[in-house]
């Protein structure tokens, strides 16, 4: 079985249990397996059609239910199967997800720590800084480096708190692991999405 | 009284008062009264002696006690006479400080709205938004328009209101009346450096 999940920049395949990422502009081979896949770039769609014909969108297999408008596949993947939870995918951007009583109730979008990090400088030379990852979150900072990265840590950490009503905390993405460190009851699934579409594949006979 | 402050982009004066800005390439006129100043800028400040000789630099004038490393003097003007108060100026970036029973105790540097708002279509297309300052905070947003607005907000408001001892607020700065409004207890002083600059031109005879 091989899964595909075509993001913004790059498109990543799980092969039994190796992963591949190939860029938007780079050949993508000739699997002669059946892909199970989900998109949320077209083009990187197109680029897959070219060279692999055996071909099955996970989108058309699954239901979704909220009132969230445009959300997209791949944050409805990671949600599935959650009954209550507050599902965080840390990179580019931060999606935050709340599901409640088996509901999803909606969400908000953080940017991402390195788009936080790259911000500063750009605002004046003098935010210029490096990012303390080891900055103390129970102390005040006394320095414009600590004062900066905890405000980083901080605007991401709080909003999130501030919604938590005890669920767990589910975390993908690149920054996933180094951000559940800071939330207790929370886990790092770095390949949330690829177990969700197996999940989704497994409940439906016809496609599995 | 003239009093002015000098920022990274403008020259900012209180004559009598009227207040004036000009930016660091216009030309500063030669005002034939005293003038007292505070600066974080060097070129800004050269540019005021080439036109003007009367003048007072309040940073001589003050004392500021803190453990904080590199805190402007706008900062610390802004922190003068608080004994329980926490201050936030609300520009490019925005700054927070924490004053306890008569004690800076440190603060933190958050990016600034403008800086948010431009920072998310960089991020990706797909997050290109309208800004809803009347976004509600009380629900889990069902946009992506108020998923963003949302984060930008409580990305702002929550790490401020964590380390809230139930002081004051006092904000000041392009979006601090804006921002107060999210904050019980708060105020927005438009003018508190110049309010503060006076009051220590007060409390010293030998300038006053």
């Amino acid at each position: 079985m091989i899964l595909c999940d075509i993001g913004n920049t790059t498109i990543h395949f799980l092969i039994d249990k190796e992963e591949k990422r190939y860029f938007l502009d780079e050949k993508i081979p000739n699997f002669k397996e059946k892909i199970y896949y989900v998109s949320v770039n077209e083009k990187g769609t197109l680029k897959l059609k070219q060279s692999n014909n055996e071909l099955v969108n996970i989108q058309d297999y699954f239901e979704f239910e909220t009132n969230y408008k445009g959300m997209g596949i791949d944050r409805k993947i990671a949600c599935y199967g959650y009954e209550n939870a507050i599902i965080v995918d840390a990179g580019s951007a931060i999606t935050v997800d709340i599901i409640n009583n088996k509901k999803h109730e909606g969400g908000f979008i953080l940017a991402g720590i390195k788009a936080m990090k790259d911000l500063y400088p750009n605002i004046s030379l003098k935010l210029k800084f490096d990012f303390n990852t080891k900055v103390n979150l129970d102390k005040i900072p006394l320095c414009t480096q600590d004062a900066i990265s905890y405000a980083i840590l901080q605007s991401i950490i709080q909003p999130i708190e501030n919604i938590r009503k005890k669920q767990k905390i589910i975390f993908t993405g690149g920054d996933g692991e180094f951000l559940s460190k800071y939330f207790k009851n929370s886990i790092y699934k770095k390949d949330l999405i690829f177990e969700n579409m197996k999940r989704i594949i497994n409940a439906n006979d016809c496609i599995a």
